[in-house]
């Protein structure tokens, strides 16, 4: 599909400098943008590659409108948000069509959909289980027993949801994201051996959540482990039973939440960062990748780092002195030398 | 369901102080139990919040049996074994209704299926497969050639088991487990490419395990990989080629082990920790969360800590130290400017 | 089955030693072998452990050639790569018969999928799709809209290809693996909540490349994430979106590369290592396990260890300190000590 630039400055709210008559193909990159194409500029450290940028146009931070680009630009407030919307009016998407609810899946006679629904083949609805309004799920899915999906959903292949969780509105759910496995909890005995604690609790994810692939939350012991409104997680993630995620928390790849830690509002987690079980951490917490947090923390907007994590700042300034510690080694030895010296030379 | 406090007292083996006659409803935490319901009390450091609790009954230790919590208790030797026989009087199942043998699955006809078993929509078996009695296979699960399941088990949607591996009694797999992947075991080439290895040994997984949702478990390249009686294993674990985990070692969530590691029994691994290949473990050692153990270890029971992992103390020792290198630096500053200013005095 | 020594020389290009009439029937390591298995010996450290071996024929390096084992030897220049030959020969499948395109799979019938092919039971192929000669796609896998797979590739259960993405030949993707869920990318807004930001690229993997099970490899925003040929992925890996990585790359498990970097040709990162976005790494790196590189590396065939990464002898020097931190410090307070003593008779 092509558009006109005034078309397309319309459609996201931006303001033209130049022709905006041309007509656009596509969105990319700077480095990458071909003749037809809109490219993106957020940040004025990447003018000059804008100036030789091939991109027919580019879609620029307000505070960078004046500057010549060589091409028409579009200038907005939020480059990234408009970005956003500029992708979505080229986005051919990879989805499949939707058929509505396949003759390949299993829906039990017992399952509430919606008739505005999209299920793929091989798709499992059990008993009791409820899809709402424009929900699609695609192929391969599980949706267990008395499991709760709400509007607008996107439930991609291979998604398994335990019975009795509860799922919002608008939640994306990446292929192979498990939800409302049981938890790891079990009671040591005698003989060394352990004895499973049964996990009566579900999962409930609030609207607006985005669940990276492969991502496994587990079902509370007790009561429910949460993810609150907004919260995006990314792939490959654990959160262990009874856990909670505060509002609009972000959650890179591969870190892990360990039992009925929660997590506050508007969080940031690094990837293969690790919060081990019982934790309380203040809203606006930074938590840098691979660290490991193992204390309560009460003010907000601290920043961590370190395994176990520390202070950003003093984990920097600490690590500084580590990469040289063989130097600072060897001159307590030298200081060890000078005052033997002087000691014999006391002594004389 | 509800029941009354005697008949629990009597299911889970516990000594009531108190109206035994009052009827239970579900089981909670102290914090959020409400009327109704029954929670437990498993440390002292809690009988202020026991106090202040809604639960209608308390299961404690019996160390604490005497303490007036305000509503009558049930008193047990081990509060977890018990409260896991609590949680299973009031497990309602999130669990679909077993049907036999779903029309909607593939059974080859050369597999052996136990008619006393549930197989779920969308799963294959494939030939010389055999299911144990009372095993529940539940929707989208893969068995693969030759593969053996014993009896009792529970395999949660989306598990796939490549063939000719073999799985004990009592065995719980969550959901998207992969069993008997290949190891990554490729011949470095002249040209700088790899060329594979065959994999042609098998998992066996024996009786007792569980193993939580997205874990891997690569077969042997030749012999077995072997997960030993009662082993417990979170979520997305790595078990690389012949590893071998002992008798009721625990492993916390990501955790990894590299191919041809032997862990002893009873060992605790927490969770991102990692153990590089061809280790050998003792019995009861404890490896703390994220560390990275590359040495093997002789002596039992003990603990580590750091990558690559130390013993714990030493570690944190260590760290409380490494967190002041700036001090510990200015303080060598100091010492060679006095020591400067000596040397200064004495030549004059 | 059964071979004599001589056929298997010949099969996998090696010179006999001793009597190559004697009959093979299984291969094995040194430890394990029994009577009538090849083993094979590497390494001249293990000669003793050799020669007191069951096995009834050993393969071994051409170096070794004239060492005597008591067996009859098979001397060859790479051993693991006449090892990978060898297992070829007694690699007694664990695959499924196959069977052609099974009635149990879903085709569109838009989809191109060539007549040599194996598609086994609740395999969605989706439109535009295609299927190259001789590729073997075990059940339960999907295949998205426009995806491409070329010639001779296995497929295992339960693989998620999302739309448009493009995947070479002799690719091997183990079970449960995603290719081409969205990348984790959102605007932050003024409310503290975020925009999904769409990703309209995809990914394209190259010849030769083989992928652990449980991986998942994010599309690109735009344009598309690259995996060259000869990659080697192990399990449970996190690529996420624009990431390029490089030809014969290995990464072994848990390793996760964030967004838009590109790692080199003949890199080699260890378990669980992190690399962070938009790094540029050089050909023939070396990432140690659990390490966390955070800046780009020019020079090519670099070690790296720690988090953050630094030179990886730097790091075990630094390291081989810190685990005696608490002496170094000692003896700072012993010089502070006796400074403070010369400082006082100075003073007299």
């Amino acid at each position: 599909m092509t558009y006109t630039l005034e078309k397309i400055a319309e459609q996201i709210g931006g303001v033209i400098s130049g022709d905006g008559s041309i007509e656009i193909n596509g969105a990319s990159n700077l480095e990458n943008a071909q003749k037809g194409e809109i490219a993106f500029l957020s940040n004025d450290r990447y003018i000059q590659i804008a100036k030789h940028s091939k991109a027919s146009a580019i879609l620029v931070h307000r505070d960078l409108e004046n500057i010549d680009l060589n091409v028409p630009t579009i200038a907005v407030e939020n480059v990234y948000s408009s970005l956003a919307d500029l992708l979505s009016i080229f986005n051919n998407s990879y989805h499949a069509a939707e058929t509505g609810v396949s003759d390949l899946a299993f829906i039990h006679n017992k399952a509430f959909v919606h008739k505005d629904c999209h299920i793929g083949a091989f798709s499992i609805i059990e008993a009791e289980a409820i899809i709402g309004q424009h929900s699609r799920l695609m192929g391969q899915v599980y949706i267990g027993k008395n499991v709760t999906i709400g509007k607008n959903c996107i439930i991609y292949p291979g998604v398994k949801i335990y019975g009795n969780c509860v799922i919002g509105d608008n939640v994306i759910i990446h292929s192979n994201v498990i939800v409302g496995s049981d938890g790891f909890g079990f009671a040591p005995m005698k003989d060394g051996s352990f004895k499973k604690i049964p996990h009566i609790g579900n999962v409930v994810v609030e609207d607006n959540v985005e669940i990276g692939a492969g991502t496994v939350i587990d079902r509370a012991t007790m009561g429910s482990t949460l993810i609150r409104k907004g919260v995006k997680l990314d792939n490959l993630i654990q959160i262990a039973h009874n856990v909670e995620i505060g509002k609009n928390t972000v959650i890179a790849a591969q870190a892990g939440i360990a039992g009925s830690t929660k997590v506050g509002e508007n969080c940031q987690i690094g990837g293969q960062a690790g919060l081990v079980g019982h934790l309380k951490i203040a809203d606006r917490t930074l938590i840098q990748a691979q660290s490991g947090l193992t204390k309560s923390t009460r003010k907000e907007g601290q920043k961590f780092y370190g395994s176990p994590a520390i202070d950003y700042d003093n984990y920097l300034k600490s690590f500084a002195i580590y990469k040289n510690l063989p130097d600072l080694q060897a001159r307590i030895r030298e200081l060890e030398k000078k005052l033997d010296a002087l000691g014999d030379s006391e002594q004389k």
